[in-house]
Order: structure tokens, then sequence, then C-alpha cells
């Protein structure tokens, strides 16, 4: 089996290469060839049992997507986007990439099909909670409503449409799954608004002080990157007929409040560690988390057999096994 | 005031072209400009106290959309695109013009508005209940899921997620309204799966037999060509700030099943007039229908003041005001 890996350099990215390369397999095939591939070079990977080639250019360039499907993979993962800040920040770009990026490798592959009536990749798109807009209901059903408010959310729910459309056609096999915030996020503190759902558990860990922007009955929906790689594999071997005609799916996740997320760090590592979270209101973080759903009755995902984790000391835990060597670099 | 229609030539153009000629204004301000854009040239208009200008060209291709805006029109109707049936058929020429060329129509709006920042256009955009996908409730509330099941609500359901982000930006102030199937449609039958819903009443008041491919228990959403054209000038002229972040709404109709529009033929054209219908079971056009929604609560647009028929009968009068010189045509 080959595999393309689009936006293989992002977090998710990089734990999803990881886990491929260690295990070998995706849904019981051997892996036969990698292909990751990313704005700048994906760190080279450790040696693997299949070939593992990294590609680097850009991927609104239409001849630059064609070029990354030449060798037909069986199974695509199509990470590759501008994140949410930047797409706001700059309009075209935002559509440029994360909009006719997505359509091109669509049509890239439709154009193989028509070719060779046999090629149907699985393809699995990374979406986004983004799609959706206020006002919600606490908890949001499958079936909710997709209406951005930003221009971010608006590319995704228009690929989103095109995955469906192109499925219905028979140009590949599409799945979309819309991922909760990814938390505990390893690595440095970005400049995402969401970024401090992680910041407030992976600082305080290693003995740094760490900034609360929001107030602490603030709800939103998180799952681990173990989880979303989880979901990234399942959804790329699970029945394509099983998922029916609406492809996108809300995936499950821990629904928390923010005092939830502290309390789950005091039970874990204990009030000294707690006691690095410093209270810094920013009213324009308020105002947009104000804006993103809080909880999802992910049904049809936990139906079709998609996992995260059920409460928020267990994504804690993850964390503290993925990232800090099970507990060791924890400083108390 | 300066007017663009777009697909100025259908059924529904000429008629909205024929109101504002009658009437001379929009929303109390006097037309003093109206371009009339088609594939092929619209229909040379009567003489008018302000300027009106036929354009034929290609939607699809961006430097004809570029030069209907040159003069920047005050008011745009955007209607043209390729019907479902050709969406489907002809699956490149339907994003070409539906989503494409509704798109570069957005992008030369914002264009001239990067420029000249003051102009913010009032762009009414007619969707279509096509961006809806089974299975439905009975009735659909306002903020149903579009999830269409064909290329053409694809790239409805796209444009019309374009519209609200380019309005969200301030690009211009747009409104979608998704119309009902718009019943009686004159002329002559067409091959629209959906045409038998107006032929059953055009053909027997005019003396001439009518094919009704279905059971008389089906039932679909109906709304004049009157109202149609009362949809889009009152969507012209509201207050842009009322209607809210999304741009979109559910137009007002009639709900009624076939044999309910036969009663209402029947109570105004008598039994004679009804036995020209012919039971004529079509499986395929039974199995379309089947697919599509049957009831809306369009609350959100009735609140912002949108009005249709609130009964078959009406609708059938309309026709016969309209189209049959207020009966003299009929034929018992």
């Amino acid at each position: 089996m080959h595999i393309l890996i689009t936006g293989a350099a992002g977090m998710i990215g990089r734990k999803l290469t990881q886990n491929l390369l260690t295990t070998g397999h995706l849904g019981g095939a051997a892996i036969s060839r990698l292909t990751l591939h990313d704005l700048i070079e994906p760190v080279a990977p450790p040696p693997a049992s299949f070939r593992v080639m990294a590609v680097a250019s850009d991927f609104s360039a239409r001849e630059n997507v064609a070029a990354l499907l030449c060798d037909k993979p069986d199974t695509i993962f199509h990470l590759a986007a501008v994140v949410s800040g930047e797409a706001e920040d700059d309009f075209d770009k935002g559509y440029k990439v994360n909009f006719m990026g997505t359509w091109h490798l669509f049509e890239e592959v439709r154009a193989i099909q028509s070719h060779i009536t046999t090629y149907r990749p699985r393809l699995v798109f990374a979406s986004s909670t983004g799609v959706f807009g206020g006002p919600y209901p606490e908890q949001l059903e499958d079936d909710f409503i997709p209406a951005p408010l930003t221009s971010y959310g608006t590319q995704k729910a228009m690929a989103e449409l095109l995955l469906s459309d192109y499925t219905h056609k028979g140009f590949f096999d599409g799945i979309g799954i819309r991922l909760p915030t990814i938390c505990v996020r390893p690595g440095n503190p970005n400049k995402a608004a969401s970024g401090f759902f992680s910041s407030i558990i992976r600082e305080p860990l290693v003995g740094l002080e760490a900034s609360l922007p929001v107030s602490e009955d603030v709800r939103h929906w998180h799952a681990s990157p173990r989880s979303a790689v989880g979901f990234l594999t399942h959804a790329a071997t699970i029945d394509g007929k099983a998922v029916g005609p609406r492809r996108t799916l809300n995936m499950p996740g821990v629904s928390c409040t923010v005092a939830e997320q502290i309390e789950a760090l005091r039970l874990i590592a204990g009030a000294e560690v707690v006691r690095r979270i410093r209270r810094n209101p920013d009213e324009k973080i308020i105002r947009m988390v104000a804006g993103w759903p809080r909880s999802f009755n992910a049904k049809r995902a936990t139906d079709l057999g998609f996992k995260a984790e059920t409460n928020f000391q267990e994504i804690i835990r993850v964390h503290i096994e993925d990232e800090l060597r099970g507990g060791s670099d924890i400083v108390v």
C-alpha cells in the first residue's frame, strides 16, 4: 500500500507519520511506500522497512499537486492547510491553499481516474469544527448546520461539500473528519487563540508558568494528539459504504470546562503544579472563544468505531506518556 | 440606481425585468439604468424611461464577468446558472458556471471594492432547495443542514458559503434566496423532472392533455413566478443587518400534494379540465421526486417580510391572471 500525507510536517502529520513507520501497516495492509509532503521538507524520517520519500513543494501550485499523485497513492491523508489565524489575515492565501489546493487535489485524482477507472483511493480530509458558527445549542448533533463565521471555516466547509460530491460521483472514496481542539499540543506555545487550552497543562508540568486568558467556566471540546492519529487511521480503513452520503463526521472528544482541566491537572500532578497557572484575562481571546462550539454528540462517528478519551485526566495521561517520558520529565 | 441582472433571459429573469420596467423603481429608488445579461441576448425590452442595455456573453469567462461590473451596479441580481439536469450531465460545465462563475462575480466586486471602498452593492443570489439532501423530516426548519446529493446542489451550497463570507468581510452585502419550485411555469413543457407540477395545470387549462408521472400523494413545495419576482425585489431592498450572519434564506411557499393541486384545478376550472390529466407512472421521475424536500417552515424569511401564496388555488389564479389574460384563454 502506497500512502501520501500532505501537510506531513505539521504536528499531526508528524504523529501520523511516526505511527505508520512504527506499525508498518494500515488496516491490515502492509505499507510499501510512504510519501510525505509539506511546504518545508518534512523531517527526515527514521529508517523503515519500506520506501519513504519526502517532498517539499507549494501545495497551492496545481502542478505540484499533480506530481504528488503521479504514482497513484492508495490512501491519501490530506492535512495541508493554512491555519485559521493566517486564513483570516490573508484572505487570498487561505482560499488558494485551503480551498483551491484541496480542489486541485480532488481534480487530479479525478484526472487519473478518468484514465484508470479502477483507481479509487481512500481520501481522508482533515476538516475542523471551524465550519460551525453560533448561535449553538449546548451540545451539537451530527446534523448541526455548517454556517461558518470565518474564511477558514468557509474554506473547510466548501471542501467538505466537494468531498461529498466527488465521492457520490465515484471519483474517489472520501471521508472528512472534523477534529476537536487537539490537547495537549506538544511543543512551544504558539499564537493560536486556542493555544492556552494546551499551555495551561503543558507548561506547569515542566515547571513553567502559563497564562489563562479566559474564565474557568469556559467549556471546550478536546481530544489528544494520539486520538487524532487514531481518527485518521480509522478513517482510512473503515468501510466507506457504512458512512453514507454525508461524508464528513464530527469526531468524538471530551467536553470540559477550564476548571475541570485544572482539577484534572491537580489530581494528577498536585497543587504546586496548578499554582503555575496565572490568570491574565484577554478580551480578544474571550470574545473569540465565546464563538466556538462547546460540546458534540458525535454519534455517527462513535457508531462507526471512532474513539477518543472519555475524560480530561486521560488526555493529560496521554501527554505524560507520549511527551514526558511517562512522567520522568514532570517538574513538581 | 443601476441594476444588473445575470441570467436575464431565463423565465424568472424575464419576469423580473418586466417588473422593473413597469414599476421603474426598486425599494423607493428610481432606476436610472438596467443591464440585462445572458448567454443569449435577452429579448429586446420595451421602451423605458431609463437606459436598458442587453449584453450577451459567456458568464464562465472571467473577463466577461468583469465587463459586466465596470460601471459598478448598485444592485446585482445573480440568476445565471446551468440548470440541475445539465449540471449532472456535464460535471465540468456545472462547476465552471454555477460555482466558478459566481465566485468570479464575487471576486470582481471585491476587486472594485479594493479601489473604491464605498462600493458595496446589494447582491441577490438565486439559490435552490437543491442544496438539501435527504433524509428529511416532514417539514424543514431554517437551520436544516445543506447536505446536497447532486453536483448542482453542491455548487449552489458552495456559492452560498462564499456569499456569507464575502458579506462578513464587507466586500458586498449579499442575500441568497432558496426558491421553491416555481409553479405554474409558463411556456412549453421542458425536460426538467419537476416540470409535471406545472404542466398538469398549464396544459389542461388550454385544452391540452398532460402527463402525471407520480402518484397523487406526492407532496411538494411551490411558489408562483410572481412570488419569485417578489422574493427577488424584496431581497434587494430589505435591511441587510436584519438578516444576520447566515445570508441565505429558505423562501416561503405552498406545500401541497398532487391530489390537492388537482382538486384546486377542479374547483377553479371544472371536472372537464381535470380529466385532461393522464396517469403515466415514470419510475425514474418517481425516484427523483422521492429525494426532494416536501415542506419548509420558512420562519426567518416570513419574519423578514417575504411573502408567497398561501394555497394552491391562489397559485393557479396568479397563472390565469398573468398568463391566460385573466381567464379569457382558458379552454373549458
